[in-house]
């Protein structure tokens, strides 16, 4: 399991065999079964969570009761509240595992034990935090200009594999779209 | 100028007197007048930009015309289309002075020089975008639950300098409603 991170760190920052070993132990690691939540509303987000394998899903429950998904995490992504784990305040969020995942879930004040004792990993989360802020740049700037049949076309072509794999329900909820708009607009894709 | 800088970097990380005055000169200081474009749809995103004094935006033009504003960046705040930054492409987003701003401006290949030489500022980036993308969490939850009009009135209780000093029309454009809905919110606020 610890191979799927370490190639992951390895893959930005320059890191040792050695350091990578020591740095284990820092995490635990999880094995939610499906539908099992991580972190609910109300509650303080008490870790960092890295997929090795499986699917995460940061959601809220909007005042009309229903489920919004916002964030999806798959293999090689981390996912937190992360205005609740660094002020330690509660959460507005759920996360819950979409499917039976395996996960590296870190405290914030192992991580900082960790990130002293090898400053290298600032610059790994520092990139991991540029990437999702960049993210998120694009996704709002897709969402104010693209219709939501051109908002599923841009998001299925740009991430093939994620649409096949995401419950459809999950899929319409992050995109804004209702479950029905959804099955139609795939209906006239395969047709 | 400089001495905005060093308090927000010794708010966020432990460093001295000395070694902020080594990295200062990896900076280049700007003055942009209003209206003025630090970048280009089209154009390579060459800098991040910290805002000293003044305020910047990103925006993009929608396909009917419409400028969209997804970011402002007021003292303290950097901005920058960090996907065009990082990986060196074209940007989709343009970056503005809202108002004549004074702002630091360092090079992706300066950042990386400064960063190997001081990897004290890996921290200091990396709970910046950290906060960045915690910011956009939230942002994307209160546009997913709450109406056009609590979310320009959370908007305003949060950050209620900032509705006094961005111009309506932007301030439209950013929560996405029209300037003729807002002005109708902010009288009906005063009456």
């Amino acid at each position: 399991m610890s191979a799927v991170f370490k190639q992951h760190v390895r893959k930005l920052v320059d890191v040792s065999e050695e350091e990578l070993t020591a740095i284990l132990p820092f995490f635990e690691t999880l094995t939610p079964a499906k539908k099992t939540n991580l972190l609910e509303e109300g509650k303080v987000c008490k870790y960092d969570y890295f997929v090795v394998k499986g699917c995460l899903r940061l959601f809220f429950v909007n005042n009309k009761g229903v489920e919004k998904t916002i964030q999806f995490a798959i293999e090689n992504w981390w996912i937190a509240d992360y205005t609740s784990l660094q002020l330690q305040i509660p959460s507005e969020f759920y996360i819950q595992a979409v499917e039976k995942s395996e996960v590296l879930a870190i405290s914030v004040s192992d991580r900082e034990t960790m990130l002293a004792r090898y400053p290298k990993m600032e610059r790994y989360f520092r990139l991991v935090h540029q990437k999702a802020h960049a993210a998120a740049q694009y996704r709002t700037r897709y969402q104010g200009d693209y219709s939501k049949e051109e908002l599923y076309l841009h998001f299925s072509r740009s991430f093939p594999e994620f649409v096949q794999r995401v419950p459809q329900h999950l899929l319409a909820s992050y995109l804004g779209l209702t479950p029905e708009y959804l099955s139609e607009l795939r209906a006239r894709r395969i047709s």
